[in-house]
């Protein structure tokens, strides 16, 4: 097997679950597993599940690992490219983890690691939705909002290595604080909060009969059958969402002429393609030059296995960049 | 004189004024004309004040045009930079005027032309506030609000050549169409009409008195001058301006990452640091993530010339990179 068609493993390793593949130089997975991230059995414990899931797919491929050209991976927080670090995480609970290094001591072959949206984001960009176009905004829309910008054909890091972060920037100036942010406004967490808070005050919905009382159970998917159910105040509430997420990637789109964005993350695979196409009305409605309307804003193609494959083929374009 | 040391001729082309300057490498001024642009004559009498005052300020500098290495243009409106065609300016009442071809025609020097915000942030990044960032955002608050992108040491223009135009981005997502954007709300413009309705709903203020009673008067400097007098509605107005321009610039930092944003233009000229304070407070209670608040936030220091300077050396830049 020559060096420049072996495969790349990806890793995806988030607070609550860590997925891998085997992945070919086109993006497909070869092989794949998951299991739980354990948060709370320690740094140490969770590299070992990722050691474990790594060798699995290898093995799984009837390979060993010397057949593999490397290991990338997409972690949450802020990260330290350049030495391996995953320097401040908090659904990890990790500060400053040396997790390259620690990775690389066990397999011996290259490892990279970057922030687990812009790894997302490449995916798209090189194997999804966003292919074809060397300036793209990534947006994933679960439990926070986050984002990654790729331009010139390159994940753009900016100077703290943040850049792409529109989740925490103000959309409605005159808000509480803690309210401001669109992430505030429009993740999963706060779209589930304000319903909750709705329903307690008595507002007539199905979500009570659809979680059996436990509003604590409102997940993407149960706020898609209350869209099924037409029930009026997810509506409403889904509605005024996609608009501020719409008018937030408008702002971006203005600010940096961008031809495409793609929309990803458990709340938009979960409510689906209506609510997309009320995120495009806002955008379209806001976005300035009207020429930009031409922006194509899709939906993720690559959903949940955006992290594994963008991991893989990150790594792989990395090592390709500066080969030694 | 050697072709590498000639000087450039710069020029800033508004809808009010022209301004024009012999430059030399390091960005210093050596000559300058300027003259009133006068719209209403049409392109062709636009275009012949502009070559006068090209003609102006190499014959001042005791040079002939040969000793002249070109010529850089900054223009308002959308620019095709490639074919030196300004496609829609407002302002000058053009429509895919080539205006680059036409001086040519004349001078026989290279020409580049680029859109007027674009160049003056190129003139702050390259000889003012923001040497040294490579990456950096220039906002030019006067009759409208503008914005440039310095990404990677060039300016950023994506797809439609459009980038940077923070102003049209929505900062008030429930208001009225037309008291959406940056632009609506914190613009001279915006200020001198929130005013003036105001004044004319009977609040107190001195600017009645500044004007002789006639409001239509109102420019940066009586504003200034009613802030020096510490007249409080023109502060409250101001103030909340510069509260939508911090949390504006606050997420574009967020996004990019950047290391420096220079603001500049008109108002900002005339009302002083104290309201660039301001700007810089709503910027640090807004920035994400709260390490980025060591971005510098700082007050143009080429003023009025960063046009004609960043349109000279822009051209050398350019000349530079693709020399024929």
């Amino acid at each position: 097997m020559s060096k420049n068609t072996k495969p790349w493993i990806g890793i995806d390793l988030g607070g609550t679950n860590i997925q891998a593949g085997l992945i070919n130089r086109t993006g497909k997975i070869l092989t794949r597993y998951h299991t739980k991230t354990k948060v709370e059995q320690g740094a140490d414990a969770v590299v070992k599940r990722i050691l474990k899931l790594a060798r699995n797919v290898v093995e799984e491929a009837g390979l060993d690992m010397q057949d593999v050209a490397g290991l990338g991976i997409g972690a949450p927080g802020t990260i330290d490219r350049t030495n391996g670090i995953v320097q401040k995480a908090v659904n990890l609970r990790w500060t400053n983890f040396p997790l390259a290094k620690r990775l690389h001591q066990e397999l011996q072959i290259p490892i990279l690691l970057d922030n687990d949206v812009n790894v997302g984001t490449w995916g798209e960009y090189r194997a999804g939705a966003g292919q074809g176009h060397d300036h793209m905004l990534g947006v994933f829309i679960g439990t926070g909002i986050g984002g990654g910008l790729i331009i010139d054909g390159k994940i753009y890091h900016g100077i703290l290595g943040t850049a792409g972060e529109l989740g925490h920037a103000v959309v409605e100036p005159h808000a509480s604080l803690g309210r401001r942010t669109l992430e505030n406004l429009a993740s999963r967490t706060s779209i589930v909060n304000l319903l909750t808070q709705l329903i307690r005050s008595n507002h007539p919905s199905c979500l009570p009969e659809l979680t059996g009382g436990d509003l604590s159970k409102i997940r993407s998917k149960v706020l898609a059958a209350a869209l099924d159910r037409k029930d009026p105040l997810t509506e409403q509430v889904l509605t005024e969402a996609a608009r501020y997420i719409g008018i937030s990637i408008a702002g971006v789109v203005t600010l940096l002429s961008l031809p495409c964005v793609v929309i990803g993350g458990g709340l938009s695979a979960a409510v689906g393609k209506q609510w997309v196409q009320r995120i495009r009305e806002a955008f379209e409605e806001h976005v300035f030059p009207t020429d930009l309307r031409s922006c194509s804003i899709v939906t993720s193609s690559l959903g949940d296995d955006a992290g594994i494959i963008g991991a893989a083929l990150l790594a792989q374009t990395a090592a390709e960049e500066s080969p030694n």
